[in-house]
């Protein structure tokens, strides 16, 4: 390593950098300094904050035991702070939640639906899976050693099927891989031949030219010696058979470029992955609840569940929190010398409150994601035993309809099938359907993926949850119009006298666990801040 | 399901509907009938031969416990023959085999390394990745109730490096998404430019050549505008604030073009995966030998270890076989009335046998794979803590060095690299060098993708094998020429005599598990036809 120079961290991890970064300069100003250099991207947040001193006995009344809500409590108990956090349901974890079997959900009406799947079966109807760069979620699964595994995104072997596709391949279900191989094919080979024929000599050298088409050989599986895409082993085979005598495999045939044009089936994919949906993402071992279990199990006794609270009020000398005890009725004050609410705006915006006209402006302001999610338990995993499908999705046309295969308990016996993903205007309709309903139209619409296995194996055990009809959440997550951001955002972030907002409504990534943490990292340390100086 | 007919096996399943066609046809005329109904590729043999009938108490004598033969043992135990195995290794599995603390391999010459991974640690240094459709040894899994996980064999996050590429790209690392992205990009507004002017009007109709701009404007992440790639978000951010008042995400920068075509580093994709190298692979949790371990625990009591077959001889009668045991030195004779051996060809074709000259002739003409592998101990996953990567690999442009990341362990403190993994010429240099000698070589290569912590965090334990100077083995697998295996194949596929062979050598998969299992299939059908009619 005789290189290594001041201008390359060479023998600096890019952690031991940041850690040593961020107690300069604290969370707010930790900036990605590390990608100039080639290291890779920083979370602007890699740790949680790094408090100067303690604050012994200060007590800070958090509402809402979600992940923001156990952050703050976690990070304020190691520096002396007393903490209580009131959480209105009889579990901790907000919408971190996963379904088996007993797990019960409660509608705004105070219908409740209850989970019947067997024993080892789950889902998550909540946040379900994590991209590698939200570091902050992250630092928690490692401080708290909660198993995780693969949550697999992508999978080139789901179908793709369009009803109302135009052509030859309206209603056929098609393989993804199918798809992928042949547009990228048959785009390569326009683009070879027309470069062979000097159609890019204004904006290629030959010499650029010749390596484009080379790269486009190989990208596209054309034939090097008349750039022809004429299809590839790999976009599946019709055959196979490891004692065929002459080699195993028996090519597919490729489908028709204007076929494949007129379905719209080429719309389906990209170059590559969105950011935040790799074709590997991650979730914890058993539920992804198991990561609100392990924040539980750090902040110890310090939530009183059942407690609904019913308004915030605050002086000069603290915060007096009255709320009702759910399980006796009776109403009982928490008081503090801050406070900390997690609740989601929409339902702290309708409570009786001190806070000023401006913040009320605000928590009015975003709107409110309507959401929906629903799971079949299948008594056979025919997607893995008869489709070699294992974890990723099919993809219909049919906005709000998934088939999202379970990225666990491969090659068992039942599996939990991921039917309904609503989001927005097909939220609502979905919302209103009873649970039989919801599955019907589910097992419908997936037997044009499935034919014959969907209906046939449904095990009659299902569930499903509407984020917008459920208690204590009334949505999916916050909305935020960029104008309504850009105003409203500032005022929530800062210190509304002795309260602090956190939550994922307060970040710039509503609806991902990552805003959740990211957002109580930066209200701990103005409550610090200000806890010290009082 | 009205619309279920003859034409479409609608309420039959792929597997039913096969095992009822295996019955029928026998395993060795098994079809790929369903691919016509869009129904998924099926293997020839999705599950063991049906044989009729049994044949109690004809005694079998395997050579060799590897996949093939413990195959050939529990198939045929279960229709009542009297099976023994000779292995000559002091466990069973042949090159199906995990290294962890405590595993040793022996060379041809005698000398011996052992594994001495912290508990926990493993290393597959035979098979390590299944692709869904190997059927025939996901059959076993399910049978045996082994637990499998996902492999991560494409993994975006990783890095590409050349240090030999031209052009300001040189010795610099790159994530793969970034010239994924890139070049898509680009090749797209190429296309989407030239299809505009008027370049396509020949090959497609105007309409044809809107979807097609359409798909590109997707693929390559357009400018819809002016058809521009101008990099995306989904390449990489330089940039990730979950607190960012207007979002979290800064997008990178875009490489050029003509950096990219120079440096070469857009060749290490194409459009879809290799078929049998899927982007997700499958893994058995804890080390692939533990689908060995499931065959043992199958096929009880029935191998005699330590076993060294000295010769293989037959008559009318039946075979004998005079076997070292290499515990005592002693030389005994195992005797039944028929053999399968499934003993590397290179080493039965150097023992004294009674086979025919045309058959020994087939059985010295396949070459021997040279194959190493290399894995290093890290004490720190600093791959996925500094660099957001789980599983897959990251690619330098030298022959037989790789940067593979674990795909199991994940979040653990530490981990095991797969560090090298040479085939053909490079593998016979790198089995010349000392464990420390390939343990130095792979840090200094590695240092070029994980400047500074590769060396830092090397744990000081390493595994490596060279499978053609392991005893017993002598190769990675054989090779056939197309010549060789048309002309060669279906000698060793027949019966010589009371002798059978099987092994993945006689399939058309050589290397691969699922090869060992159908060659015993194929040939316990023969094998049982011959008993039955004697």
């Amino acid at each position: 390593m005789a290189k290594a120079s001041s201008e390359q961290p060479r023998s600096v991890s890019k952690r031991e950098f940041l850690e040593a970064f961020a107690a300069i300069g604290g969370v707010s100003a930790a900036m990605t300094v590390l990608d100039g250099w080639g290291m890779g991207v920083a979370s602007a947040a890699e740790a949680p904050p790094d408090l100067m001193g303690r604050s012994d006995g200060t007590k800070v009344l958090i509402l809402g035991a979600g992940l923001s809500g156990m952050t703050a409590a976690y990070e304020l108990g190691l520096r002396g702070y007393d903490c209580q956090i009131l959480e209105a349901r009889p579990f901790a974890g907000g919408r971190c939640q996963s379904a088996r079997a007993g797990f019960t959900t409660t509608e705004v009406d105070g219908s409740t639906r209850t989970c019947d799947f067997d024993e080892g079966q789950y889902f998550n109807h909540g946040p379900w899976r994590l991209p590698s760069y939200h570091h902050a979620v992250f630092h928690y699964i490692r401080k708290f050693g909660v198993p995780m595994e693969i949550m697999v995104q992508e999978n080139d072997l789901g179908y793709v099927q369009f009803d109302n596709a135009d052509g030859p391949l309206a209603g056929r279900r098609v393989r993804k891989r199918e798809i992928k191989a042949d547009m990228r094919g048959y785009t390569a080979e326009l683009l070879a031949k027309l470069a062979d024929q000097g159609a890019l000599n204004e904006e290629l050298g030959s010499q650029d030219k010749d390596r484009l088409i080379d790269y486009l050989i190989r990208e596209g599986f054309l034939n090097a010696r008349d750039l022809t895409y004429k299809g590839t082993l790999h976009r599946g085979l019709s055959g196979f058979d490891p004692m065929g005598l002459m080699g195993p495999n028996t090519a597919s045939e490729p489908l028709a470029l204007t076929d494949i044009l007129q379905s719209g089936l080429g719309n389906i994919f990209q170059g590559v992955t969105t950011i935040d949906h790799p074709a590997t993402m991650y979730q914890a071992v058993g539920g992804m609840d198991q990561i609100a279990r392990g924040f539980e199990r750090a902040i110890g006794d310090v939530v009183t569940y059942n407690a609904e609270v019913q308004e915030l009020r605050q002086d000069g000398n603290g915060v007096s929190v009255p709320y009702r005890d759910n399980a006796t009725g009776e109403v009982r004050v928490a008081k503090a010398d801050y406070c900390i609410t997690t609740i989601p705006l929409g339902i702290l915006s309708k409570l009786p409150t001190d806070l000023s006209d401006r913040c009320k402006e605000a928590m009015a302001a975003p709107g409110k994601m309507t959401v929906g999610k629903l799971s079949l338990q299948m008594n056979r995993r025919f997607w893995e035993e008869d489709d070699d499908i294992y974890g990723g999705s099919s993809t219909l046309g049919i906005p709000g309809h998934t088939v999202i295969y379970p990225s666990y308990g491969y090659f068992g016996k039942k599996g939990i099938m991921m039917s309904a993903y609503p989001i927005g205007r097909p939220a609502i309709a979905f919302g209103e359907l009873s649970l039989a309903e919801q599955t019907e139209q589910a097992i419908e619409y997936s037997e044009r993926i499935h034919p014959g296995q969907f209906r046939k194996h449904y095990d009659n055990k299902a569930f499903s949850i509407s984020w917008h009809r459920t208690r204590y959440t009334e949505a999916g997550w916050s909305t935020w119009s960029p104008p309504d951001r850009e105003k409203h955002l500032p005022v929530l972030r800062e210190p509304q006298g002795r309260v602090y907002f956190a939550g994922d409504y307060i970040s710039g990534l509503a609806g991902w666990q990552v805003g959740a943490i990211e957002s109580a990292w930066a209200q701990i340390e103005k409550v610090h801040a200000n806890a010290m100086a009082a």
